[in-house]
């Protein structure tokens, strides 16, 4: 058998041709012609950890399936459970890739097809870390439980259920999940933060139908003005947000935080100029970093009303909608901000007109501790892995299974992401760089052994 | 030869028929896609006046073809130039009608297509009621010239410089125009005012791509967001319009209009009963009519921005859209209005979003006297075809050229309007009353009778 470092810098090329394998999967976990694609991603990922001989199933479930694996139980050490998922994001617009989504493609140091960064081949790390300790040592230091699941992309309905009913088939120390980003190139990242999320249908109606704005204009309330007008007012010019009791529980950071934020090396003009912005915004008294990770937000993230073609059209519309969501932070809780805003929006909406609010999903931000025993095993792992030790960031996005864990499992979480800010996540040529695959595989496989030193 | 009368009578079938053969042309003028269908409205309509051996001409412009014809001069008479449109509206949403838009269906005695009563319908009784003379009498007691444009419903570009080049061409007494409506079911009425527009469409570009809103939310500056602030604050609480200079050249209603709007029969529980409103809103201290007639407004027509679909998205939209309109009042000027405006936007757009206004069309409002020989031979009319004397009003719609007849030909203007206030216009399910239809046929063939009695 050959050592652990060898294997891994042998089996390079090996590892590629691998994550190929699944990448021409088209696993679109939201269209249902994929469905048998989504089945074959599932049935891809089970056969590798066969292959291992670990405990493996291939759960159905109303939706697609969930794959459940597990390594041989090591008695003392810590137990770690990975959670990814198989499933991808719809590739349309099609004309935009330069290469098919599906044809996985070598280009300037990165894979380039769908699914690349997000989650296959940051997933796939760790099940090769896993195998090269099987194929080299022969076991592995601690037990690794594999969670992956092909309904990321639509909710992860299924996903919930299924840990409540499995608490002792999922009970582990740390889940491990690798779904998004590095700081920077060539300067890895732990994520010990995410923001929840509460997002909002707002439907406001007038009159019964569409009226001749002229005939009726200025005698009817236009729903579309009292959308602007309401909507216009949730936000001030400061970057205040003006739903009552909506900053009470917002856990602020601390100094050594913002201290730590100010370090890292962020630079803003690069940002505004990749964004094609003249200057940034958000809430006054807070830096870039602190507004995205740190601070609550509120983005309007659609609007339709009448008339949307071309041209001109004389039209008092009959209904407004809106989609919009807050970003929130620790310890906020997205009912109550639901509640709260309900409230205040119905209080604001004027006679004339019918309000609708839907709530369309919610969860709570998500913070770690930054002193556990299992990110000072990351830390090691990842400047073994990438040559370089990792930063601790926050992150904007939401990854609402985090909090289920931790609730339903009693556990800690490690995100640690190989990907970066450019990698075309949800875009066409979406790409993942094939040295940080392999650095994310040794840095993988380094975890294990760090994560066995830790006294159970 | 049968009497005028007779004809009127017996032809009853044959004009609805001839009606539904102009509807079934789908002569939407702002899409492109619909301009062959344009020019075969242009045609048939052309066609009607070569069978009365008219003098014909199907004018090609930039935009879609006018259509003008003449019967013989009759010396010594008035000359009446009829004005009306053959193009209609876009029938979108399709979805909210009960038959095909351009599949005419007759329901509950009325005609339901798009452009029924705006302005095929309407116009159409003048078209009949000259054909009506011709084929029972033989000859028009008066010379009847018909304008009818394909342009009215994207800003008539094409026919000032038309009329300003055929002035002797046009040259006429009075121009007679259906494209407005009733007082009420059975109150038919003389309009003597309308209101201006100015139109505008609005574009807010902030980053150069969608974003995910959790990962950039807060930190850049939300196109959304912006526009609805924007467009929020233009109107407030009082219905008062915050534009700087707005009001300025606004001309006050006297008091006997006021008095004469005041003594109307007009239905505020029926109004609000038909549009499925709770409660009016308008500018403070004036009644529904006077701010449906006489005040100006501001509505926003449509708005676009981000995801519209089912669901959520959590985006961060790169632009953000609205069409908005004033309706305005003699004496306000729309180039002063869009100047005014466009300062007035440019000053309160926030640093991070680039602006674009574009201003679609304006004209400016209309009155005429209410005593002139034209408005008495119309009030004749009106009480022989309807059969009850019409009353005095004004609208809140726009029919841009009004102004410019009366400036270009130094003549009077007739607004006849046969339609009612609930026909849809603009809307799924447009309809015109084909009791009314026939009425107005005869109330045309009428007039041309009152104003040969008018000595010039």
């Amino acid at each position: 058998m050959p050592d652990l470092k060898t294997f891994l810098e042998d089996n390079r090329q090996a590892f590629i041709e691998s994550l190929k394998e699944l990448l021409r999967i088209p696993s679109v976990s939201t269209d249902s012609r994929h469905k048998d694609d989504v089945k074959q991603a599932a049935d891809w990922v089970a056969d590798r950890f066969r292959e291992l001989e670990f405990e493996t199933q291939v759960v159905p479930t109303e939706g697609h399936p969930i794959v459940f694996a597990q390594s041989p139980p090591v008695p003392g050490k810590p137990v770690a459970l990975v959670y990814g998922h198989y499933d991808v994001q719809p590739p349309e617009p099609l004309e935009l890739w330069k290469t098919p989504p599906f044809e996985p493609t070598e280009r300037d140091g990165n894979i380039v097809a769908r699914g690349a960064t997000d989650d296959k081949g940051q997933m796939l790390t760790h099940v090769l870390g896993a195998m090269a300790w099987m194929k080299s040592v022969g076991e592995l230091p601690i037990q690794v439980k594999f969670l992956i699941e092909g309904e990321e992309e639509i909710g992860s309905a299924s996903l919930p259920p299924f840990i409540q009913e499995n608490k002792e088939l999922l009970a582990n120390d740390v889940v491990v999940i690798s779904d998004c980003s590095q700081f920077a190139p060539g300067q890895p990242a732990i994520t010990y933060g995410l923001k929840g999320i509460a997002y909002f249908e707002l439907k406001l109606t007038g009159p019964n139908r569409d009226l001749h704005s002229g005939t009726f204009g200025g005698s009817v309330r236009n729903p579309a003005n009292t959308l602007c007008a309401m909507l216009g007012s949730l936000v001030d010019q400061h970057g205040w947000i003006h739903i009552p009791g909506f900053y009470d529980d917002v856990l602020p950071m601390t100094g050594d935080e913002r201290e730590n934020f100010a370090e890292l090396p962020f630079d803003e003009e690069k940002f505004k100029e990749q964004l094609g912005i003249d200057q940034v915004h958000g809430e006054e008294g807070y830096t870039t970093l602190e507004r995205r990770w740190a601070r609550p937000t509120l983005d309007i993230n659609g609007l339709t009303s009448g008339y949307q073609g071309e041209g001109a059209k004389t039209v008092l519309p009959g209904v407004a909608s809106a989609k919009f969501s807050c970003r929130l932070v620790p310890d906020q809780d997205p009912h109550k901000i639901a509640e709260s805003l309900r409230e205040h929006l119905t209080k604001i909406c004027p006679p004339g007109i019918k309000m609708e609010l839907k709530a369309h999903h919610g969860s709570p931000g998500f913070v770690v501790s930054t002193d556990s025993p299992y990110i000072h095993a990351a830390k090691a792992a990842i400047e073994k892995g990438f040559g370089n030790a990792p930063v601790l960031i926050r992150e904007g996005g939401s990854i609402p299974i985090c909090a289920e864990f931790a609730k339903e499992l009693d556990c800690d979480v490690l995100l640690l992401g190989w990907g970066l800010d450019d990698d075309n996540t949800h875009s066409p040529n979406e790409k993942f760089n094939l040295g940080d695959f392999q650095r994310g595989i040794e840095a993988s496989a380094q975890l294990w052994a760090e994560l066995a030193k830790i006294t159970k």
